[in-house]
């Protein structure tokens, strides 16, 4: 495939730039992707529905997340230095110098709900390339066009650096590429069903290769008696529109709410969820996939459907009645809602269910030491857990952590949002007493690269 | 199996305790270990044949390997704290504090060939404890009773901790360990046949695990005309001491080395090769896989036999004849020659390779250009590089890369040696907006545990 025989000719030069040039390199993406704004919002609108102000809002946030990862300061690098100690136990130690480089070309799969933001220039690319590895990305059917238009505009910007971007379209030339034996990675946002076949063939090639894919989540909610009593209105308020932001498209949609079986909460999201305009599918696969998965919710013994349409669907079920079935995602704006009599109730569910990369706690000051029992739970299931709020909206920045055990991500060890996604392109490889003048710019005693050394 | 599920069982409060207690059982474990040390040693020299001296060594290597380990200071955390920002770009900015945390009971495969560095208390087994996972250890059927005996050595200096360590024995009991769902991560040492059935196991779970195993490699050695030429006597005694060095039965034992054709190299090492004494293999499947991948390497059309015992055995091969069979791992002490005429010919050779634990060069000052050619190449094909030296002598520092691109292990973003081992078994979690008196103590503002933090 010449996208990926062209990324593996610049691959090594690419690793070897200095920070500086990866920054105006990716700096220059993010300028020129501003720049192009209006028509690619334009066009992205009329391939996914998403409206002119959420994708406006998520092109923002693309550009930015270029520009943040474009200013890391190297600390990835994770450079270790280790002087020569002849009396070092249990035999003398030589020079070791060690650091992360890059992987060499990464393979990265579109997601059809963020057409900026995890497609063709989005996280997963622009933390690969501040790792120093090309990108090569299979396109999302959702939005070829879209695809087609974003990657003219990066290669263009890219200029001499075009190669460092390629795009394949379909799903054969997906499974072609990940077969490739020069890609070295790749990273997936979409479904489990979808996810597991494309990390089959990364663990059976003949090499195989590490396969970070993002692929499913419930994201539970845990609301307790005190914050069910006392914020019923706000929570409802809240829940609703978290439910249905983006049409419930999103990784992080709250699908599943632990509440008090006393609490008004149900009614009042329904009255909400009521009011709900009816909104687009990202494409006809996906609202299919949707009645799909609800048809085999509101099936499960003992599963009440007390919204339906026009813009949400919630269902309720009694704890006494909760399947593991019944925490299975239904990609779109519907709400399982379990009522329980007894919180302690709840914690062998939750520590049953399947990773998850998030969990969120509604609960009052005083209700903190049932939340100091629940947490080891939240924290042992979950990549990101949070007291208040909603899990929809997931900021870029250093602290963040977007995975969770399986199936939430493939990788449980890495996120695919934030600064901390670059390491997932890295691999690290030690210099034993190099000559210093031939040793890579981020181990020499002068670091002209000017990262964090840790020496020993 | 009871070994798991007390491992199950003590999980949360080791992933809770801070690092001066984990430190007192590392350290009293290794104390434990060295007061036991010469009936260990006794054991071990019964089970294995490796002589009381290479034992003593190896069990100091141990018991060094537990408190180096143990006086990590928690940067392995990786604590990374966002406070709160609404100006924050595309949008507000929680609170998000992340670290990396235990990733749950981890399930580690013992080695033949280090029947302490890399078996029931060894490096795999301390970097687990470190992160704050119970270790299972899957015996090896080489040194049986010295498993046993150590297990009991260390669980009673354990003391309260005991759950820490279970052992199992036979290849049936290590397969239905590994598919346990308690168990989140698994290491290995050993042959590439059984790493990649174990491998595929991990991957077919129905939770797949992280599968950390460290394979196979014949460890390349480049001779630079101009070394070759000025420093042959000094270069095949150093080679011969390298490859009988344990019988040969490292896993960075020198294979494979490219020598000009013209140096006096071969003939060199073989008069010392002639003289080197034969030595017992570990047990019979190691002697028998020797005899058998000796033979498979003598068939190949091309292959000369230079030396055949008594202690170790020379081949040689011109490089027009190389043929990617002749790159096989023949564990134990026999060495392939590789005589070139141009050494622009042995790059293609070397990047065809598969991926390796070392590589090695020999050259002298004035040979830098031509190593900086190769120097890409290398880096892409192994883990750790050395100018000059020998890959045989693993320390263990902060520095040290053992690991490398597959086949030399199946997770080449981890080492297996070195204080940077502890990652591999560590997940990370973000706390969103979460009350400081629940956080975890890495996490809190007062750092209770005095880890290093690093806030935006």
């Amino acid at each position: 495939m010449k996208q990926i025989e062209s990324a593996a000719e610049i691959s090594g030069e690419w690793a070897a730039t200095d920070p500086k040039t990866r920054t105006a390199v990716l700096t220059g993406v993010a300028d020129a992707l501003d720049a192009a704004g209006p028509s690619l919002i334009e066009l992205a609108d009329a391939e996914t529905r998403l409206g002119t102000k959420r994708l406006t809002g998520e092109l923002a946030r693309t550009t930015f997340q270029l520009r943040l990862l474009a200013a890391e300061s190297g600390s990835y690098h994770d450079v270790r230095i280790d002087r020569p100690d002849p009396s070092w136990p249990p035999g003398p130690r030589p020079e070791l110098r060690r650091y992360r480089t890059a992987v060499g070309p990464v393979l990265v799969f579109a997601a059809s709900n963020f057409p900026f933001a995890f497609s063709v220039a989005g996280g997963d690319t622009a933390s690969a390339w501040v790792a120093g590895c090309p990108v090569v990305v299979k396109a999302h059917p959702g939005h070829p066009e879209l695809s087609r238009r974003t990657a003219s505009v990066v290669v263009e910007a890219l200029g001499r650096w075009g190669a460092l971007l390629g795009l394949v379209e379909g799903e054969a030339a997906g499974v072609e590429a990940l077969r490739h034996p020069a890609i070295a990675a790749a990273a997936f946002t979409g479904s489990v069903a979808g996810g597991l076949a494309l990390a089959r063939i990364a663990a059976e090639r003949p090499v195989p290769i590490p396969f970070h894919g993002e692929l499913g989540s419930v994201n539970p909610v845990i609301v307790l008696p005190g914050a069910a009593r006392s914020r019923a209105e706000e929570l409802a308020a809240g829940y609703a529109g978290s439910l249905t932001l983006g049409n419930g498209q999103f990784c992080t949609n709250p699908g599943l709410v632990f509440v008090p079986s006393d609490s008004p909460f149900v009614g009042l999201v329904a009255e909400r969820l009521r009011e709900v305009p009816a909104a687009p599918f990202l494409n006809d696969r996906v609202a299919s996939g949707f009645h799909t998965g609800a048809e085999r919710l509101v099936a499960i013994p003992g599963m009440r459907e007390v919204v339906r349409g026009p813009g949400a669907q919630l269902l309720e079920v009694a704890l006494e009645d909760f399947v593991p079935e019944a925490a299975e995602e239904c990609f779109g704006p519907l709400g399982v809602v379990v009522r329980y009599s007894c919180l302690s109730d709840v914690l062998p569910v939750l520590a049953a269910l399947p990773g998850q990369l998030t969990t969120t706690v509604h609960a009052l000051p005083e209700e903190a030491p049932d939340v100091e029992a629940l947490r080891p739970v939240l924290a042992d299931r979950s990549g990101r857990i949070l007291w208040g709020g909603w899990p929809t909206g997931v900021a870029v920045t250093a602290a963040m952590q977007h995975g969770g055990p399986f199936p939430a991500t493939t990788s449980p060890a890495s996120t695919s949002v934030g600064t901390a996604a670059v390491e997932r392109f890295l691999r690290p490889v030690s210099y034993q007493d190099w000559p210093s003048h031939l040793l890579p710019e981020p181990l020499r005693d002068d670091n002209p690269w000017d990262v964090p050394q840790r020496v020993s």
